[in-house]
Protein backbone atom coordinates (compact mmCIF):
# COMPACT_ATOMS: atom_id res chain seq x y z
CA UNK A 1 0.00 0.00 0.00
CA UNK A 2 1.82 3.50 -0.92
CA UNK A 3 1.28 6.09 1.46
CA UNK A 4 -0.55 9.41 0.60
CA UNK A 5 1.60 12.35 1.01
CA UNK A 6 1.70 14.96 3.70
CA UNK A 7 -0.54 17.33 1.82
CA UNK A 8 -3.10 14.58 1.23
CA UNK A 9 -3.44 14.70 4.64
CA UNK A 10 -3.97 18.41 5.52
CA UNK A 11 -6.44 18.29 2.06
CA UNK A 12 -8.37 15.66 3.58
CA UNK A 13 -8.57 17.84 7.45
CA UNK A 14 -9.05 21.23 5.70
CA UNK A 15 -12.51 19.43 3.93
CA UNK A 16 -13.74 18.24 7.12
CA UNK A 17 -13.32 21.46 9.15
CA UNK A 18 -15.16 23.02 5.85
CA UNK A 19 -17.88 20.75 6.42
CA UNK A 20 -18.39 20.87 9.72
CA UNK A 21 -17.85 25.19 9.28
CA UNK A 22 -20.55 25.09 6.53
CA UNK A 23 -22.92 22.64 8.34
CA UNK A 24 -23.00 25.12 11.35
CA UNK A 25 -23.70 27.85 9.22
CA UNK A 26 -26.53 25.97 6.76
CA UNK A 27 -28.24 24.66 10.28
CA UNK A 28 -28.27 28.12 12.11
CA UNK A 29 -30.40 29.50 9.41
CA UNK A 30 -32.74 26.59 8.50
CA UNK A 31 -33.00 25.12 12.36
CA UNK A 32 -32.95 21.42 11.00
CA UNK A 33 -30.59 18.90 11.64
CA UNK A 34 -27.88 17.89 9.32
CA UNK A 35 -27.90 13.67 9.80
CA UNK A 36 -24.45 11.72 9.45
CA UNK A 37 -23.79 9.12 7.20
CA UNK A 38 -20.83 7.43 7.00
CA UNK A 39 -19.36 5.02 4.76
CA UNK A 40 -16.21 2.59 3.64
CA UNK A 41 -15.12 2.32 0.13
CA UNK A 42 -14.64 -1.29 -0.45
CA UNK A 43 -11.10 -0.61 -2.45
CA UNK A 44 -9.92 1.70 0.39
CA UNK A 45 -10.83 4.77 2.33
CA UNK A 46 -14.66 6.31 2.84
CA UNK A 47 -16.51 9.50 3.40
CA UNK A 48 -19.06 11.09 5.83
CA UNK A 49 -22.48 12.13 3.87
CA UNK A 50 -24.22 14.52 6.00
CA UNK A 51 -27.54 15.45 4.74
CA UNK A 52 -30.69 17.66 5.95
CA UNK A 53 -34.01 16.67 4.87
CA UNK A 54 -37.13 18.45 4.63
CA UNK A 55 -35.87 21.66 6.46
CA UNK A 56 -37.93 24.79 7.02
CA UNK A 57 -35.14 26.51 4.60
CA UNK A 58 -33.48 23.79 2.75
CA UNK A 59 -35.80 21.16 0.97
CA UNK A 60 -32.56 19.04 0.78
CA UNK A 61 -29.10 19.66 1.94
CA UNK A 62 -26.28 17.47 1.45
CA UNK A 63 -22.40 18.42 2.60
CA UNK A 64 -20.27 14.96 2.08
CA UNK A 65 -16.57 14.42 2.24
CA UNK A 66 -14.91 11.41 0.88
CA UNK A 67 -11.15 10.50 0.79
CA UNK A 68 -10.15 7.59 -1.09
CA UNK A 69 -7.36 6.16 -2.13
CA UNK A 70 -6.56 2.81 -3.97
CA UNK A 71 -4.92 0.82 -7.15
CA UNK A 72 -5.42 3.59 -9.91
CA UNK A 73 -8.19 2.17 -11.71
CA UNK A 74 -7.37 1.77 -15.55
CA UNK A 75 -10.36 4.16 -16.23
CA UNK A 76 -9.50 6.83 -13.70
CA UNK A 77 -5.53 6.87 -15.41
CA UNK A 78 -7.33 7.02 -18.57
CA UNK A 79 -9.28 9.69 -18.03
CA UNK A 80 -6.98 11.75 -16.46
CA UNK A 81 -4.06 11.12 -18.89
CA UNK A 82 -1.89 10.03 -15.93
CA UNK A 83 0.69 7.16 -15.62
CA UNK A 84 0.09 5.28 -11.90
CA UNK A 85 -0.68 2.64 -9.99
CA UNK A 86 -1.85 4.03 -6.79
CA UNK A 87 -4.00 7.61 -6.30
CA UNK A 88 -5.52 9.47 -3.42
CA UNK A 89 -8.42 11.70 -3.80
CA UNK A 90 -10.59 13.76 -1.09
CA UNK A 91 -13.24 16.21 -1.20
CA UNK A 92 -15.85 17.89 -0.29
CA UNK A 93 -18.80 18.71 -2.07
CA UNK A 94 -22.36 20.15 -0.94
CA UNK A 95 -25.45 21.16 -2.64
CA UNK A 96 -28.32 23.08 -1.81
CA UNK A 97 -31.64 22.51 -2.49
CA UNK A 98 -34.30 25.17 -1.00
CA UNK A 99 -37.72 25.51 -0.42
CA UNK A 100 -38.64 28.35 -1.86
CA UNK A 101 -38.42 29.24 -5.48
CA UNK A 102 -36.96 32.92 -5.30
CA UNK A 103 -33.72 31.28 -3.48
CA UNK A 104 -30.89 29.51 -5.81
CA UNK A 105 -29.86 26.10 -5.48
CA UNK A 106 -26.04 26.11 -4.78
CA UNK A 107 -23.31 23.57 -5.85
CA UNK A 108 -20.18 23.88 -4.80
CA UNK A 109 -16.84 21.54 -4.29
CA UNK A 110 -13.26 21.54 -3.70
CA UNK A 111 -10.96 18.75 -4.89
CA UNK A 112 -7.31 17.05 -4.00
CA UNK A 113 -6.21 14.53 -6.05
CA UNK A 114 -2.57 12.61 -6.29
CA UNK A 115 -0.81 9.65 -7.62
CA UNK A 116 2.41 7.79 -6.07
CA UNK A 117 3.93 9.32 -9.48
CA UNK A 118 4.29 12.72 -8.23
CA UNK A 119 1.15 13.88 -9.66
CA UNK A 120 -0.98 16.50 -7.78
CA UNK A 121 -3.55 18.73 -8.12
CA UNK A 122 -6.85 20.88 -6.72
CA UNK A 123 -10.10 21.19 -8.00
CA UNK A 124 -13.05 22.83 -7.81
CA UNK A 125 -15.96 25.59 -8.10
CA UNK A 126 -18.80 27.47 -7.09
CA UNK A 127 -21.99 27.89 -9.14
CA UNK A 128 -25.70 29.22 -8.62
CA UNK A 129 -28.63 27.93 -10.08
CA UNK A 130 -31.54 30.60 -10.08
CA UNK A 131 -35.25 30.24 -10.75
CA UNK A 132 -35.81 33.70 -10.77
CA UNK A 133 -33.33 36.25 -11.67
CA UNK A 134 -32.02 39.12 -9.73
CA UNK A 135 -29.43 41.34 -10.47
CA UNK A 136 -27.73 42.07 -7.02
CA UNK A 137 -27.66 37.81 -6.33
CA UNK A 138 -26.04 37.22 -8.86
CA UNK A 139 -23.61 40.73 -8.62
CA UNK A 140 -22.91 39.42 -4.87
CA UNK A 141 -22.71 35.66 -5.44
CA UNK A 142 -19.48 36.69 -8.06
CA UNK A 143 -18.10 39.10 -6.29
CA UNK A 144 -17.44 37.04 -3.55
CA UNK A 145 -16.13 34.47 -5.07
CA UNK A 146 -13.77 37.02 -6.95
CA UNK A 147 -12.63 38.51 -4.08
CA UNK A 148 -11.58 35.23 -2.71
CA UNK A 149 -9.58 33.99 -5.80
CA UNK A 150 -7.65 37.71 -5.75
CA UNK A 151 -6.53 36.86 -2.16
CA UNK A 152 -4.67 34.30 -3.74
CA UNK A 153 -1.47 33.60 -6.33
CA UNK A 154 -2.74 30.81 -7.96
CA UNK A 155 -6.87 32.62 -8.24
CA UNK A 156 -8.09 33.57 -11.59
CA UNK A 157 -11.36 34.87 -11.14
CA UNK A 158 -12.02 35.46 -15.04
CA UNK A 159 -10.29 31.92 -16.09
CA UNK A 160 -12.28 29.90 -13.92
CA UNK A 161 -15.64 31.94 -14.48
CA UNK A 162 -15.41 31.58 -18.27
CA UNK A 163 -14.49 27.49 -17.52
CA UNK A 164 -17.38 27.43 -14.99
CA UNK A 165 -19.94 29.07 -17.90
CA UNK A 166 -18.58 27.08 -20.72
CA UNK A 167 -19.06 23.51 -18.48
CA UNK A 168 -22.46 24.68 -17.25
CA UNK A 169 -23.98 24.43 -20.47
CA UNK A 170 -26.65 22.05 -21.54
CA UNK A 171 -26.56 21.91 -25.34
CA UNK A 172 -29.64 20.07 -25.91
CA UNK A 173 -31.48 23.03 -24.27
CA UNK A 174 -29.65 25.16 -25.75
CA UNK A 175 -29.22 27.18 -22.56
CA UNK A 176 -26.97 27.38 -19.32
CA UNK A 177 -27.68 25.46 -15.98
CA UNK A 178 -27.30 28.70 -14.09
CA UNK A 179 -25.21 31.74 -13.92
CA UNK A 180 -22.07 30.43 -13.60
CA UNK A 181 -19.81 30.90 -11.39
CA UNK A 182 -16.45 29.36 -11.10
CA UNK A 183 -14.83 26.24 -12.14
CA UNK A 184 -11.23 24.98 -12.11
CA UNK A 185 -9.26 21.58 -12.78
CA UNK A 186 -5.77 20.50 -12.14
CA UNK A 187 -4.21 23.20 -10.50
CA UNK A 188 -0.87 22.29 -9.90
CA UNK A 189 0.28 25.00 -7.59
CA UNK A 190 -1.01 22.81 -4.84
CA UNK A 191 -0.01 25.01 -1.49
CA UNK A 192 -1.10 28.07 -2.75
CA UNK A 193 -4.63 26.19 -4.24
CA UNK A 194 -5.36 24.72 -0.62
CA UNK A 195 -4.67 28.44 0.63
CA UNK A 196 -7.13 29.72 -1.62
CA UNK A 197 -9.63 26.73 -1.02
CA UNK A 198 -9.51 27.24 2.55
CA UNK A 199 -10.53 30.88 1.82
CA UNK A 200 -13.22 29.34 -0.90
CA UNK A 201 -14.76 27.31 2.21
CA UNK A 202 -15.94 30.08 3.53
CA UNK A 203 -17.13 32.48 0.61
CA UNK A 204 -19.12 29.60 -0.27
CA UNK A 205 -21.21 30.61 2.39
CA UNK A 206 -20.57 34.31 2.28
CA UNK A 207 -21.69 34.35 -1.63
CA UNK A 208 -24.85 32.47 -0.61
CA UNK A 209 -26.15 32.94 2.42
CA UNK A 210 -26.89 36.53 1.74
CA UNK A 211 -29.34 35.63 -0.91
CA UNK A 212 -30.85 32.88 0.72
CA UNK A 213 -31.48 35.80 3.70
CA UNK A 214 -32.93 38.11 1.27
CA UNK A 215 -35.93 35.57 -0.39
CA UNK A 216 -36.54 32.98 2.75
CA UNK A 217 -39.78 35.24 3.43
CA UNK A 218 -40.47 36.22 -0.22
CA UNK A 219 -44.49 34.65 -0.61
CA UNK A 220 -44.89 32.36 -3.32
CA UNK A 221 -47.79 30.11 -4.86
CA UNK A 222 -48.37 26.91 -6.64
CA UNK A 223 -47.84 28.50 -9.89
CA UNK A 224 -44.11 29.55 -9.31
CA UNK A 225 -43.46 26.01 -7.14
CA UNK A 226 -44.42 24.00 -10.05
CA UNK A 227 -42.05 26.41 -12.43
CA UNK A 228 -39.14 25.62 -9.52
CA UNK A 229 -39.87 21.65 -10.35
CA UNK A 230 -39.63 22.31 -13.88
CA UNK A 231 -36.15 23.79 -13.71
CA UNK A 232 -34.92 21.30 -11.06
CA UNK A 233 -35.92 19.24 -13.98
CA UNK A 234 -32.85 20.63 -16.48
CA UNK A 235 -30.90 20.41 -13.13
CA UNK A 236 -31.41 16.43 -13.27
CA UNK A 237 -31.10 16.49 -17.02
CA UNK A 238 -27.26 18.42 -16.36
CA UNK A 239 -26.22 16.54 -13.96
CA UNK A 240 -27.55 12.91 -15.78
CA UNK A 241 -26.53 13.38 -18.89
CA UNK A 242 -23.36 15.65 -18.80
CA UNK A 243 -22.01 16.17 -15.15
CA UNK A 244 -18.81 14.61 -14.80
CA UNK A 245 -18.22 13.95 -11.64
CA UNK A 246 -21.81 12.33 -12.16
CA UNK A 247 -20.83 9.99 -14.55
CA UNK A 248 -16.98 9.15 -13.87
CA UNK A 249 -18.59 8.42 -10.08
CA UNK A 250 -21.23 5.75 -11.50
CA UNK A 251 -18.68 4.30 -13.80
CA UNK A 252 -15.86 3.55 -10.98
CA UNK A 253 -18.38 2.21 -8.56
CA UNK A 254 -18.41 5.47 -6.55
CA UNK A 255 -20.96 5.07 -3.68
CA UNK A 256 -24.01 5.95 -5.73
CA UNK A 257 -26.28 7.76 -2.76
CA UNK A 258 -23.57 10.01 -1.92
CA UNK A 259 -23.35 10.89 -5.89
CA UNK A 260 -26.98 11.23 -6.67
CA UNK A 261 -27.72 12.83 -3.33
CA UNK A 262 -26.85 16.22 -6.16
CA UNK A 263 -30.52 15.19 -7.29
CA UNK A 264 -33.45 17.74 -6.29
CA UNK A 265 -36.04 16.61 -3.89
CA UNK A 266 -39.14 17.01 -5.91
CA UNK A 267 -38.59 17.46 -9.89
CA UNK A 268 -41.60 17.88 -12.73
CA UNK A 269 -41.43 16.51 -16.11
CA UNK A 270 -43.88 18.75 -18.32
CA UNK A 271 -44.12 18.26 -22.02
CA UNK A 272 -43.19 21.59 -23.96
CA UNK A 273 -43.38 23.93 -20.79
CA UNK A 274 -42.87 27.24 -22.09
CA UNK A 275 -43.27 30.59 -20.05
CA UNK A 276 -45.54 33.70 -20.82
CA UNK A 277 -43.94 36.60 -23.05
CA UNK A 278 -42.42 39.38 -20.18
CA UNK A 279 -42.79 36.96 -17.18
CA UNK A 280 -40.72 37.06 -14.47
CA UNK A 281 -40.12 33.05 -15.38
CA UNK A 282 -39.05 34.06 -19.36
CA UNK A 283 -36.46 36.36 -17.86
CA UNK A 284 -34.64 33.77 -16.60
CA UNK A 285 -34.70 32.29 -19.53
CA UNK A 286 -33.80 35.68 -21.11
CA UNK A 287 -30.79 35.40 -19.18
CA UNK A 288 -29.96 31.55 -19.74
CA UNK A 289 -29.80 31.22 -23.27
CA UNK A 290 -27.83 34.43 -23.63
CA UNK A 291 -24.13 34.68 -23.93
CA UNK A 292 -22.54 34.83 -20.36
CA UNK A 293 -22.65 38.09 -18.76
CA UNK A 294 -19.75 39.73 -17.17
CA UNK A 295 -20.21 40.46 -13.44
CA UNK A 296 -17.18 41.59 -11.73
CA UNK A 297 -14.20 43.23 -13.95
CA UNK B 1 -32.39 13.56 -52.20
CA UNK B 2 -32.71 10.04 -52.32
CA UNK B 3 -35.99 7.97 -52.64
CA UNK B 4 -37.27 6.13 -49.84
CA UNK B 5 -38.59 2.63 -50.68
CA UNK B 6 -41.80 1.87 -50.75
CA UNK B 7 -41.40 -0.42 -47.58
CA UNK B 8 -40.88 2.54 -45.90
CA UNK B 9 -43.66 4.41 -46.89
CA UNK B 10 -46.02 1.51 -45.39
CA UNK B 11 -43.85 0.75 -42.29
CA UNK B 12 -44.96 4.91 -42.05
CA UNK B 13 -48.59 4.13 -42.71
CA UNK B 14 -48.46 1.12 -39.90
CA UNK B 15 -47.07 3.75 -37.24
CA UNK B 16 -49.77 6.35 -38.05
CA UNK B 17 -52.62 3.82 -38.23
CA UNK B 18 -50.82 2.62 -34.55
CA UNK B 19 -50.43 6.30 -33.03
CA UNK B 20 -54.64 6.40 -33.80
CA UNK B 21 -55.69 3.78 -32.76
CA UNK B 22 -53.95 3.46 -29.23
CA UNK B 23 -54.80 7.05 -28.35
CA UNK B 24 -58.34 5.69 -28.77
CA UNK B 25 -57.98 2.77 -26.54
CA UNK B 26 -55.84 5.14 -23.58
CA UNK B 27 -58.70 8.14 -24.36
CA UNK B 28 -61.72 5.47 -23.67
CA UNK B 29 -60.00 4.71 -20.48
CA UNK B 30 -59.15 7.48 -19.31
CA UNK B 31 -61.71 10.04 -20.58
CA UNK B 32 -59.44 12.85 -21.12
CA UNK B 33 -57.66 13.77 -24.55
CA UNK B 34 -54.14 13.73 -25.98
CA UNK B 35 -52.88 16.87 -27.35
CA UNK B 36 -51.56 17.37 -30.82
CA UNK B 37 -48.20 18.37 -31.36
CA UNK B 38 -46.87 18.44 -35.48
CA UNK B 39 -43.19 19.26 -36.00
CA UNK B 40 -40.61 18.99 -38.81
CA UNK B 41 -37.11 18.08 -38.69
CA UNK B 42 -34.82 20.94 -40.03
CA UNK B 43 -33.11 18.18 -41.89
CA UNK B 44 -36.22 16.21 -43.30
CA UNK B 45 -39.18 14.86 -41.93
CA UNK B 46 -40.87 15.44 -38.73
CA UNK B 47 -43.39 13.69 -36.35
CA UNK B 48 -46.76 13.86 -34.35
CA UNK B 49 -45.77 14.53 -30.83
CA UNK B 50 -49.44 13.36 -28.82
CA UNK B 51 -49.31 14.09 -25.21
CA UNK B 52 -52.54 13.66 -22.56
CA UNK B 53 -51.01 15.49 -19.93
CA UNK B 54 -53.15 14.98 -15.99
CA UNK B 55 -55.53 12.79 -17.32
CA UNK B 56 -57.61 10.82 -14.62
CA UNK B 57 -55.70 7.56 -15.51
CA UNK B 58 -52.76 8.74 -16.75
CA UNK B 59 -50.65 11.67 -15.36
CA UNK B 60 -48.54 11.69 -18.48
CA UNK B 61 -49.04 9.51 -21.61
CA UNK B 62 -47.62 9.83 -24.80
CA UNK B 63 -47.85 8.54 -28.24
CA UNK B 64 -45.27 9.92 -31.15
CA UNK B 65 -44.33 9.08 -34.64
CA UNK B 66 -41.74 10.24 -36.66
CA UNK B 67 -40.37 10.21 -39.82
CA UNK B 68 -37.24 11.26 -40.70
CA UNK B 69 -35.05 11.39 -43.30
CA UNK B 70 -31.60 12.57 -44.58
CA UNK B 71 -28.27 12.67 -45.42
CA UNK B 72 -26.55 9.97 -43.14
CA UNK B 73 -24.81 11.95 -40.14
CA UNK B 74 -21.28 10.13 -39.37
CA UNK B 75 -22.27 9.67 -35.95
CA UNK B 76 -25.35 7.65 -37.15
CA UNK B 77 -23.44 5.44 -39.91
CA UNK B 78 -20.45 4.64 -37.06
CA UNK B 79 -23.12 3.85 -34.43
CA UNK B 80 -25.32 1.35 -36.54
CA UNK B 81 -21.29 0.02 -38.16
CA UNK B 82 -23.27 0.79 -41.76
CA UNK B 83 -21.96 2.69 -44.80
CA UNK B 84 -24.63 4.78 -46.08
CA UNK B 85 -24.86 8.58 -47.14
CA UNK B 86 -28.62 8.59 -46.76
CA UNK B 87 -31.05 6.98 -44.57
CA UNK B 88 -34.94 6.83 -43.44
CA UNK B 89 -36.20 5.87 -39.93
CA UNK B 90 -40.06 5.80 -39.01
CA UNK B 91 -41.04 4.51 -35.68
CA UNK B 92 -43.93 5.16 -33.14
CA UNK B 93 -43.19 5.27 -29.65
CA UNK B 94 -44.94 5.68 -26.13
CA UNK B 95 -44.93 5.97 -22.57
CA UNK B 96 -48.06 5.95 -19.86
CA UNK B 97 -46.97 6.76 -16.21
CA UNK B 98 -50.40 6.44 -14.27
CA UNK B 99 -51.82 8.47 -11.95
CA UNK B 100 -52.29 5.41 -9.33
CA UNK B 101 -49.19 3.93 -8.08
CA UNK B 102 -50.66 0.50 -8.11
CA UNK B 103 -49.99 1.00 -12.21
CA UNK B 104 -47.01 0.13 -13.69
CA UNK B 105 -46.07 2.61 -16.00
CA UNK B 106 -45.59 1.12 -19.57
CA UNK B 107 -43.30 1.51 -22.57
CA UNK B 108 -43.26 0.55 -26.35
CA UNK B 109 -41.56 1.41 -29.61
CA UNK B 110 -41.80 0.08 -33.08
CA UNK B 111 -39.16 1.43 -35.62
CA UNK B 112 -38.17 0.77 -39.26
CA UNK B 113 -34.51 1.80 -40.51
CA UNK B 114 -33.33 2.13 -44.19
CA UNK B 115 -30.54 3.32 -46.12
CA UNK B 116 -29.73 4.14 -49.70
CA UNK B 117 -27.59 0.92 -49.29
CA UNK B 118 -29.80 -1.47 -48.80
CA UNK B 119 -29.61 -1.78 -45.49
CA UNK B 120 -33.56 -2.03 -43.93
CA UNK B 121 -34.10 -3.58 -40.45
CA UNK B 122 -36.90 -3.08 -37.72
CA UNK B 123 -36.50 -3.10 -33.89
CA UNK B 124 -39.08 -1.86 -30.95
CA UNK B 125 -39.98 -3.55 -27.55
CA UNK B 126 -42.52 -3.11 -24.72
CA UNK B 127 -41.77 -3.29 -21.31
CA UNK B 128 -43.77 -2.71 -18.01
CA UNK B 129 -42.38 -1.14 -14.56
CA UNK B 130 -44.68 -1.57 -12.01
CA UNK B 131 -44.06 0.21 -8.75
CA UNK B 132 -45.93 -2.58 -6.79
CA UNK B 133 -45.86 -6.52 -7.90
CA UNK B 134 -48.43 -8.51 -8.76
CA UNK B 135 -48.03 -12.25 -10.27
CA UNK B 136 -51.16 -11.98 -12.29
CA UNK B 137 -50.17 -8.57 -13.94
CA UNK B 138 -46.68 -9.78 -14.62
CA UNK B 139 -47.68 -13.26 -16.27
CA UNK B 140 -50.39 -11.34 -18.38
CA UNK B 141 -48.09 -8.76 -20.17
CA UNK B 142 -45.77 -11.22 -20.90
CA UNK B 143 -48.35 -14.21 -22.54
CA UNK B 144 -49.69 -11.12 -24.81
CA UNK B 145 -46.24 -10.59 -25.84
CA UNK B 146 -45.50 -14.11 -26.09
CA UNK B 147 -48.67 -14.81 -27.91
CA UNK B 148 -48.45 -11.71 -30.57
CA UNK B 149 -44.21 -12.78 -31.54
CA UNK B 150 -45.85 -16.67 -31.83
CA UNK B 151 -47.95 -16.16 -34.81
CA UNK B 152 -45.23 -14.88 -37.06
CA UNK B 153 -42.34 -16.36 -38.41
CA UNK B 154 -39.61 -13.48 -37.80
CA UNK B 155 -41.26 -13.68 -33.75
CA UNK B 156 -38.64 -14.48 -30.92
CA UNK B 157 -40.03 -14.10 -27.16
CA UNK B 158 -37.55 -15.77 -25.76
CA UNK B 159 -34.71 -14.28 -26.94
CA UNK B 160 -35.97 -10.82 -27.45
CA UNK B 161 -37.17 -11.56 -23.74
CA UNK B 162 -33.29 -11.88 -22.65
CA UNK B 163 -32.55 -9.12 -24.67
CA UNK B 164 -35.54 -7.00 -22.57
CA UNK B 165 -33.91 -8.48 -19.54
CA UNK B 166 -30.08 -7.44 -20.20
CA UNK B 167 -31.32 -3.98 -21.49
CA UNK B 168 -33.25 -2.92 -18.38
CA UNK B 169 -30.87 -3.30 -15.96
CA UNK B 170 -29.02 -0.48 -14.03
CA UNK B 171 -25.68 -0.96 -13.11
CA UNK B 172 -25.11 1.63 -10.56
CA UNK B 173 -28.33 0.34 -8.79
CA UNK B 174 -27.98 -3.31 -9.02
CA UNK B 175 -31.43 -3.68 -10.23
CA UNK B 176 -34.19 -4.18 -13.14
CA UNK B 177 -35.89 -0.78 -14.01
CA UNK B 178 -38.75 -3.34 -14.18
CA UNK B 179 -39.69 -6.56 -14.74
CA UNK B 180 -39.25 -6.56 -18.68
CA UNK B 181 -41.13 -7.42 -21.89
CA UNK B 182 -39.63 -7.57 -25.32
CA UNK B 183 -36.78 -6.04 -27.06
CA UNK B 184 -35.56 -6.44 -30.01
CA UNK B 185 -33.72 -4.43 -33.41
CA UNK B 186 -31.73 -5.29 -36.16
CA UNK B 187 -34.42 -7.64 -37.34
CA UNK B 188 -33.99 -7.72 -41.27
CA UNK B 189 -36.67 -9.56 -42.31
CA UNK B 190 -38.24 -7.07 -42.70
CA UNK B 191 -42.03 -8.51 -44.34
CA UNK B 192 -42.63 -10.84 -41.53
CA UNK B 193 -41.40 -8.25 -38.79
CA UNK B 194 -44.33 -5.41 -40.32
CA UNK B 195 -46.65 -8.16 -39.99
CA UNK B 196 -45.52 -8.70 -36.50
CA UNK B 197 -45.08 -5.16 -35.43
CA UNK B 198 -48.97 -4.46 -36.69
CA UNK B 199 -49.86 -7.36 -34.35
CA UNK B 200 -47.60 -5.67 -31.52
CA UNK B 201 -49.71 -2.81 -32.13
CA UNK B 202 -52.80 -4.12 -30.62
CA UNK B 203 -50.77 -6.59 -28.21
CA UNK B 204 -49.38 -3.32 -26.77
CA UNK B 205 -52.67 -2.21 -25.59
CA UNK B 206 -54.09 -6.13 -24.42
CA UNK B 207 -50.94 -6.40 -22.63
CA UNK B 208 -51.55 -3.44 -20.58
CA UNK B 209 -55.04 -2.00 -20.42
CA UNK B 210 -56.45 -5.33 -18.69
CA UNK B 211 -53.63 -4.54 -15.41
CA UNK B 212 -55.01 -0.48 -15.54
CA UNK B 213 -58.18 -1.95 -15.30
CA UNK B 214 -57.42 -3.91 -12.19
CA UNK B 215 -56.10 -1.44 -10.31
CA UNK B 216 -57.37 2.02 -11.07
CA UNK B 217 -59.73 2.50 -8.28
CA UNK B 218 -57.51 0.48 -5.74
CA UNK B 219 -57.20 2.80 -2.73
CA UNK B 220 -53.56 4.47 -2.06
CA UNK B 221 -52.26 7.26 0.03
CA UNK B 222 -49.27 9.73 0.34
CA UNK B 223 -47.02 6.64 1.35
CA UNK B 224 -47.92 5.15 -2.01
CA UNK B 225 -47.27 8.06 -3.96
CA UNK B 226 -44.10 8.94 -2.48
CA UNK B 227 -42.68 5.79 -3.24
CA UNK B 228 -44.35 5.79 -6.19
CA UNK B 229 -42.39 9.38 -7.10
CA UNK B 230 -39.23 8.03 -5.90
CA UNK B 231 -39.45 4.81 -8.01
CA UNK B 232 -39.84 7.32 -10.89
CA UNK B 233 -36.78 8.72 -10.08
CA UNK B 234 -34.77 5.55 -10.86
CA UNK B 235 -36.67 5.51 -14.62
CA UNK B 236 -35.24 9.00 -14.85
CA UNK B 237 -32.17 7.52 -13.81
CA UNK B 238 -31.93 5.10 -16.38
CA UNK B 239 -33.50 6.97 -19.29
CA UNK B 240 -30.85 9.89 -18.95
CA UNK B 241 -27.98 7.62 -18.19
CA UNK B 242 -28.28 4.26 -19.96
CA UNK B 243 -31.16 4.40 -22.55
CA UNK B 244 -29.53 4.25 -25.70
CA UNK B 245 -32.69 6.47 -27.70
CA UNK B 246 -32.35 8.70 -25.69
CA UNK B 247 -28.47 9.55 -25.62
CA UNK B 248 -28.26 8.85 -29.56
CA UNK B 249 -31.68 11.53 -30.16
CA UNK B 250 -30.27 14.01 -28.03
CA UNK B 251 -26.68 13.49 -29.40
CA UNK B 252 -28.07 13.75 -32.90
CA UNK B 253 -30.07 16.74 -32.67
CA UNK B 254 -33.14 15.38 -32.05
CA UNK B 255 -36.31 17.02 -30.80
CA UNK B 256 -35.52 17.47 -27.27
CA UNK B 257 -39.63 17.89 -25.66
CA UNK B 258 -40.12 14.47 -27.93
CA UNK B 259 -37.74 12.28 -26.45
CA UNK B 260 -37.91 13.57 -23.09
CA UNK B 261 -41.19 13.22 -23.29
CA UNK B 262 -40.90 10.17 -21.50
CA UNK B 263 -39.13 11.33 -18.34
CA UNK B 264 -42.10 10.59 -15.71
CA UNK B 265 -44.85 14.02 -14.45
CA UNK B 266 -43.88 13.97 -10.90
CA UNK B 267 -40.42 12.58 -9.04
CA UNK B 268 -38.45 12.54 -5.97
CA UNK B 269 -34.71 11.85 -5.45
CA UNK B 270 -34.54 11.27 -1.62
CA UNK B 271 -31.39 10.41 -0.16
CA UNK B 272 -31.42 6.55 0.83
CA UNK B 273 -35.01 5.81 0.53
CA UNK B 274 -35.00 2.10 1.47
CA UNK B 275 -38.44 0.59 2.22
CA UNK B 276 -38.88 -1.47 5.25
CA UNK B 277 -38.31 -4.73 5.46
CA UNK B 278 -41.14 -7.20 4.74
CA UNK B 279 -43.28 -4.70 3.03
CA UNK B 280 -44.84 -4.34 -0.46
CA UNK B 281 -42.26 -1.74 -1.50
CA UNK B 282 -39.41 -4.54 -0.42
CA UNK B 283 -41.41 -7.17 -2.24
CA UNK B 284 -40.73 -5.10 -5.71
CA UNK B 285 -36.92 -4.46 -4.91
CA UNK B 286 -36.81 -8.23 -4.05
CA UNK B 287 -38.32 -9.24 -7.32
CA UNK B 288 -36.17 -6.07 -9.41
CA UNK B 289 -32.49 -7.46 -7.45
CA UNK B 290 -33.00 -11.06 -8.42
CA UNK B 291 -32.31 -12.90 -11.58
CA UNK B 292 -34.67 -12.31 -14.14
CA UNK B 293 -38.05 -14.88 -13.98
CA UNK B 294 -39.59 -16.65 -16.63
CA UNK B 295 -43.18 -15.80 -16.97
CA UNK B 296 -43.85 -17.80 -20.14
CA UNK B 297 -42.26 -21.00 -21.35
Amino acid sequence: MAPLSKTFHEAETLYRRIQSDLIARYESIDGGRFDMDAWDRPGGGGGLTRVLSDGAVFEKAAVNVSAVQGPAPKKLTEHLGVEASWFGATGVSLILHPRNPYIPTMHANLRYFETDTGTAWCGGGADLTPYYYFDQDAFHFHRTLSEACQRHEAGDYQRWKTTCDEYFWLPHRGESRGIGGIFFDHETDVNSMLALQSDLGSAIADAYLPIVDRHKESPYGEAQERWQHQRRGRYVEFNLIHDRGTKFGLQTDGRTESILVSLPPRVRFDYNAVPSPGSPEQELIDVLTSPPRIWVT
